[in-house]
């Protein structure tokens, strides 16, 4: 099953006989002050930047939030995406919670955005699903339920399960639903990536869906967080996750390791390349420092 | 299956239900020249340094090997046996391709040591196999064939068979046979590593062994050989992978973090004890350089 995104001069494919595909996470004021900053001001030079930079470290796709308390969310996302369409190539993610939001965000995207997200809660299915539809565009679905996360991945399977019904009910096709199994910390439940790993199994043998992962979750509160992301979205990836939205610095060069090891890249040379391509804006970064 | 392996003052379980096992690897002559001329001098006071070393790090087990050219084995590794056993509980694991290397190196052990190894080829299960029933230890068995080593997973699979077969005719129970399914580098073979990892998922099916994983082959000839090797590591670990001969400076940290992910570390309590000791060892080195 391929899930195909489009955006200004770029198609990607997301799917389990594909490469991984990086969505860079980080064009979102969260734990950004810069860049909240700068949304204030309505200035977007800095979302651009880091549009750039995310798309040399391999990022395929940009997810798109702006989200900051007191300004007008509508203007600001129309006059971002605005700004990155002008000048990059990669389909775009919008990211909010806020339905006016979305549906400015993907009317000043061309091609198939991707909409980050829709839950199994009613309010947002009934909110989410008909601006998906009508803009023809892709949807992350999270499990989420009206009463919260599910403990079991059964449970979390049948939230999938719900929201691919009802997109269907609408004319939403699967393929373009990329289920997010969702991941707690490890740090107060010894359970918690073996929940998200086994949903992950189940989906893609019962729906064969594309499934997206943030990993950073996974290892909150704890020490050296860069190990066990890293192993954490090796299990993943081999369990049968299909993209990330993700910091592609940090992540990069697992996720080509893994496509490597999946038997995904002949002669290793998309691995090869990524390493060099690192190397060398490592050395521009020091060269600025 | 509990391969139990004992040292002077500690018995180390090997399981599926049990933590990852490191096999620490540093006791080894070939491409460490400095162990190679302590060796040929008749000194072993590197081997117990590079033994605590590694126990510090988390090494449940030590790979004893002391091949290096004309020297007399024999004499070496009774004498680093003996070295070793007076000042470490950890079990040990002899490692040679000489079945007087391998006799002398188990005799001088106390408890229930581990040889490394034999292989699938007549000539290895004959003269192995008998020292590892006289001395009552476990074995890991390599799944090299014949005519070398195996392209296909049910290939390797059916050497491991062999092994296993030739053990129990001779009294060898299964559970002292650790299988060894072996992995080339993905950067000349794009498909090595998920030859092993279905190797792996067969052998766990079929056998229920433990397994054991030499995780650096896989990088041989790439770049960031570490990003590879932990990736590995842990998809292989995911699998079924219960130990591994290998470098705990290098990879304890990724070996801690799959534990956790799979629920195998509640509170995390080992991952973070693992994390601070890492640390301190870190800075230790860090005034001694």
């Amino acid at each position: 099953m391929h899930t195909i995104l489009k955006g200004k001069g770029k198609d990607v494919v997301i799917g389990i006989d594909k490469p991984f595909v990086m969505i860079g996470e980080k064009i979102n004021p969260t734990g950004n002050k810069k860049l909240a900053a700068a949304l204030k001001e309505g200035s977007y030079d800095f979302a651009l930047e880091l549009a750039k930079r995310q798309i040399a470290w391999g990022a395929e796709v940009l997810d798109v939030n702006v989200g900051v308390p007191m300004i007008d969310e509508v203007e600001a996302v129309k006059k971002i995406v605005e700004l990155l369409v002008a000048n990059v190539d990669a389909p775009l993610c919008i990211d909010s919670n806020s339905p006016q939001v979305l549906e400015a965000g993907l009317k000043a995207t061309p091609g198939k955005p991707l909409v980050n997200s829709v839950s199994a809660e009613e309010k947002s299915l009934s909110a989410i699903l008909p601006i998906v539809k009508d803009r023809g565009a892709a949807v992350i679905g999270l499990t989420i339920a009206d009463g919260g996360i599910p403990k079991t991945p059964e449970e979390r399977v049948a939230m999938a399960g719900k929201i691919i019904e009802r997109a269907a009910q609408i004319g939403i096709p699967i393929e373009d639903i990329i289920i997010d199994p969702l991941v707690m910390t490890v740090g107060s439940d010894s359970k918690a990536a073996q929940v998200t790993i086994q949903t992950i199994e189940i989906l893609r043998r019962e729906f064969g869906v594309n499934i997206n992962l943030g990993a950073s979750n996974v290892s909150f509160g704890l020490p050296d967080r860069q190990t066990a992301n890293q192993t954490f979205l090796a299990m993943a990836i081999q369990t049968g996750a299909t993209c990330s939205i993700t910091d592609p610095i940090k992540l990069g060069q697992t996720i080509r390791a893994a496509d490597l090891l999946l038997g995904k890249d002949d002669f290793a040379m998309r691995y090869i390349k990524y390493f060099r391509a690192a190397e060398k804006l490592k050395e521009a970064d020091a060269v600025k420092a």
